[in-house]
């Protein structure tokens, strides 16, 4: 066995999202030292394209050494400590991760649930902070991967701005894909991953920290828990001194800085579009052939869409299918969602009319099949 | 700026080291899915060749999704429980970054320290552990990339398997270049990194954990403070039920099974007698010309030679001329060893003759212009 011998496919599931050629290439270019100042280069280049993705003039902006859920765990370590009273928005996998990770570093943990395909209303949130005035920390998932949500947060952010609660954002499946807005949303830290709408294997988190989270960063009784995450000694090797903290992922950093030279080259708001016009596409087409989505209408991530099958349908087999007969890799659902729907992205490079067509051609053929059967 | 820009470098320095062609080819393979069967093959197959570079049978033996100091962070985080006693050896950054991340997760750290550039006696290990019978966990660092030393671990191994005590080893530049034998010494947890004598990017922290610590991890009273690190969940997705955890970065496990398949068929004695050749011819040249090897005698790393510089000469301009003028990156020291010596790593597909020759010719003719100035 070995890497050669791994038949490609075409990744429309909840990530990793294709990974175009021009990625891939930059990732095989020769290593170079995490020192050398064409290295340097490179990362202060990923700092400031990360910025404009992000939207934010946020300094502390950089990618975390280590996946999405990494990145997750290093924006609520740095800013949580024992004893601190957090509350999380739940109404999925990746609400309920943020609330178990918060826990495992000794918060007192309140959650707003919100039932799965549900928004976690903004006005339960805003009233939870009222009844606990002290809660430091609210966390909210922008785009919930295990269900299809996208969760507005305009009002908790202008409601958290003028209070010293922190607004912690997971932008994992959004970054690149919807607006994220930092800055203007009122996010004091927000992280997300390389592998979806960014179209880079995965293996990075990029994340960001507003002035108000380095003050509260500075302010901190104790040191983060994690070394590996503490961003006040990584921002020592971002900054003017370059202190070795540790050695970093030099080509997945190579491959992030043209997986966002692309994302320039295309433009945020063409490339916001493109997800836009694909996602409800195949979100039409879905219904059509009598699948139900997932999401509430309204809040439906273009790149992501989580569906119902058709009545009488099993998904696992259809979904096997996909995969070793047609080359195609969706996802099936988490949690109470497991063997209920499928989940579908349409993320980065895979955002094309082409994979809309290519899927719902094999589809169509296993429906047809399904029905005759 | 891209990274099509970014010229090459010889990777001489306490790494990364330079990776080979076939390596940088498996990295740029297409990204396949982190469930999908081909990858989950590979990664079966990447823990069988862990586990015979390691020198162990341990069942869980995995490349942890972050760089060797997030392997660090997972050894101690999986078996410390606050207030756990726990000694470590210091004689350079590494077991001082070991006790630093314990006392951070809580633990009340004891220190044996020894001089840089010297071996931690084993027997003041032995006797400390003595001394406090309720130690936890011992933790040395096998290779001390900061001094060039070779930690001898076998006493020290063969004292603590009677015992409660864990013994936790940083293998980051050792393994690959010189034997680990983990079970043959008594390791408990033992982790590496990619990037030096494996021959593959930074971004992966080999890791092993033997029934004794995983007895420990199964008796804890409180969860792993880190979720992202935490072994009982990764185990969950290596194991049959392939559960979710986090997106696998595919494409870094691509390139590191390659690195092992190329450790296989090269060998390990073989691997190991070709690092001890370069290692120690470069030593020898190093000292005909003026240098002072910074390693006590006997317990000198052959991948990694830490040498002060002839009287008067400084380190850093002529490091900065091996980079810019000849293309080669070497390191220079850290911490107290700043401004002082440096460090040459002969690592991986970087340890051969070729590499020395060539520096020591760079060498010469930086040396004689100095002399002349």
């Amino acid at each position: 066995m070995q890497t050669s011998d791994v038949d490609s496919r075409l990744l429309l599931g909840p990530g990793p999202s294709p990974v175009s050629e021009r990625v891939l290439r930059a990732l095989a270019h020769p290593t170079v030292g995490h020192l050398d100042p064409q290295f340097l280069e490179l990362m202060d280049d990923v700092g400031t394209r990360l910025r404009r993705v992000f939207g934010t003039d946020n300094r502390l902006t950089f990618p975390i050494s280590a996946t999405g859920s990494a990145g997750m765990e290093a924006s609520l370590a740095n800013v949580i400590e024992p004893g601190d009273e957090v509350l999380v928005g739940v109404n999925g996998v990746f609400g309920g991760r943020l609330a178990e990770m918060a826990r495992r570093m000794g918060a007192r943990v309140a959650t707003v649930e919100a039932e799965w395909g549900r928004i976690v209303p903004e006005e339960a949130v805003i009233e939870a902070v009222r009844a606990r005035p002290g809660t430091r920390v609210v966390a909210l998932v922008h785009a919930e991967t295990s269900t299809g949500v996208l969760q507005p947060l305009g009002d908790v952010g202008r409601f958290l701005r003028e209070t010293p609660t922190l607004l912690v954002v997971d932008a994992v499946t959004s970054l690149g894909g919807v607006p994220v807005d930092v800055d203007a949303t009122g996010i004091d830290v927000c992280y997300s991953g390389t592998q979806k709408c960014l179209g880079v294997p995965p293996g990075l988190a990029p994340i960001t920290f507003s002035e108000k989270a380095l003050r509260r960063i500075e302010g901190r009784s104790a040191p983060c828990q994690s070394w590996y995450l503490d961003v006040g000694l990584i921002a020592g090797y971002l900054g003017q001194e370059r202190r070795y903290h540790h050695t970093a992922p030099i080509n997945m950093l190579y491959a992030l800085h043209e997986g966002l030279r692309i994302v320039d080259e295309e433009g945020l708001e063409a490339r916001y579009a493109r997800h836009a016009r694909v996602g409800r596409a195949l979100q039409s087409a879905l219904i059509d052939r009598g699948f139900t989505l997932f999401a509430q209408e309204g809040h439906r991530l273009p790149q992501l869409t989580a569906a119902l099958l058709p009545d009488g349908l099993e998904e696992g087999p259809l979904r096997n299918e996909l995969l070793h007969r047609f080359g195609i890799e969706i996802g099936g659902g988490l949690g109470p969602a497991k063997g209920k729907l499928w989940r579908v992205g349409l993320m980065g490079a895979g955002a094309t009319d082409a994979s809309v067509d290519t899927l719902l051609a094999a589809v169509d053929q296993l429906l047809t099949a399904a029905v005759r059967a």
